[in-house]
């Protein structure tokens, strides 16, 4: 354990998809002197211990941010939220947070009533897996994703501590205040996710099986196996941004259905072009 | 060029994507004893021929099939009835036809009207892209898929013939009635294709770009850059089918938008926990 690692020790609470994934990319990469993991689960906690991804874990998260220079929560939104109310009275005065869940001002608001909001830097990696929980962690999960980066009010050197972090397993941190990211997130990522999960369930209505799908119907149900859990928490905040464009989607559905029962191809047609173009402008 | 392979003379009309990547494979595993390709733009015929996936281009499709054993259309709908209207006049009494349309009664009315029928096997692989043209096919594009087959008035041998070809190019034969058929793709097919194009409509009116997606939203929007020209003549003969689908899902979306407004996080999550069990039994 080299003692010159840039983020001296470090804590996970949170060992599942995105903890875990941390966790076996920090430890190959030899990131942190000292990485220290949690999970409720002790199942979790022997596999990561097991497959090296940390180098203690505890049992209690209270004993794992005893000493810890930068604490990460890789929990689901609520229970990041509880933590951070919590965490003060465990971790060292001068400890930087960070957390990894979707959705920045719940946390932020959370941060701000802890009296943390200048150690606290708010993370949104947007990368994943409709698998979850440690086993379905990996340590390339970082490479390539784009990271959002909130903490207006968060000291400058914390903040690139954290970008340091991001960087460091391969993803590209981004600027963003938590207001604009949260509505933000209701659009690319809670829109497209509940659209797979309101089209898997229609098939399922309409008696189709996984395996009568073709590639393209299999890509645009792959979502629907997401975890309700981690959902329940996002949707629950951001059900009253995404209402709006899901109700949108929803009416032009039906425009569309009216459209095709009346032999109108001519607005499928215009629809696809329009897509089409969008889509091209990646 | 064996004179003992399986399939005599091929003509493949056609080639883009799919027929572009069939006489690829064809040409690859020496399926046939000579390949004869035709694409109205000569820009693919001269490709297909640069790269062998073809040994012959013919600039007129009655040229291509003079002498065929067996002729592909891999044309969009609409031309493939009209061709297979045409068929008689040109190729050889006992040649066999088959084609790769996605939708298989207008095939089948095309050829009953043609007195084509005994000699006429429809076939649709499950396989594809959202690109088009003989630059996007490959070789490998049928392995491991589903290719569905018609022809309940079709010789036996001409469908054991069909049946050798797409197993010979590493795809797994079903069959299927034509009607039954139909209903089946309005919706594992022809449902997440337009909920793809109408997930992509909503994001583009909501200001968002391609590059603010994360992997989900990217996956959920592929399909929405599909060809429209392909998809025309799809939606005008499969819209009434479709309609009913689609009309269920919008008004689903409708529903969990008014639910998420009022707060409701139950919905979303027994939405979740229905799907995420679908899906599951893949």
């Amino acid at each position: 354990m080299p003692s010159d690692s840039p983020f001296g020790r470090v804590t996970i609470l949170g060992l599942g998809l995105m903890g875990g994934s941390l966790a076996r990319a920090a430890s190959a990469l030899s990131l942190s002197s000292r990485i220290t993991g949690w999970s409720p689960k002790s199942t979790e906690r022997d596999a990561a211990l097991t497959t090296g991804a940390v180098h203690f874990a505890a049992a209690a998260w209270q004993d794992a941010v005893a000493d810890a220079d930068l604490v990460v929560l890789a929990v689901p939104l609520n229970a990041t939220c509880q933590l951070v109310s919590e965490l003060t009275d465990w971790m060292p005065a001068n400890a930087v947070v960070t957390d990894v869940a979707s959705l920045k001002r719940p946390v932020e608001d959370a941060a701000r009533e802890a009296g943390l909001l200048h150690r606290w830097v708010g993370s949104h990696p947007m990368a994943g897996a409709e698998s979850s929980g440690f086993w379905a962690s990996r340590d390339a999960l970082f490479q390539g994703a784009r990271v959002w980066m909130t903490g207006e009010a968060a000291d400058n050197a914390h903040l690139q501590m954290v970008r340091r972090l991001w960087t460091g397993v391969g993803a590209t941190p981004h600027d963003i205040g938590a207001r604009e990211h949260d509505r933000l997130m209701a659009w690319v990522s809670h829109l497209p996710q509940v659209t797979a999960n309101l089209l898997a369930d229609a098939l399922d209505r309409g008696g189709i099986d996984v395996s009568q799908l073709g590639p393209g119907g299999r890509d645009m149900t792959r979502l629907a196996a997401s975890s309700p859990a981690m959902w329940r928490d996002l949707l629950a905040v951001s059900g009253k941004e995404l209402a709006p464009a899901l109700r949108d989607l929803g009416r032009s559905a039906i425009r569309l259905a009216q459209e095709l029962e009346e032999g109108d191809a001519e607005s499928g047609s215009s629809l696809m072009h329009r897509t089409r173009s969008w889509r091209g402008r990646a």
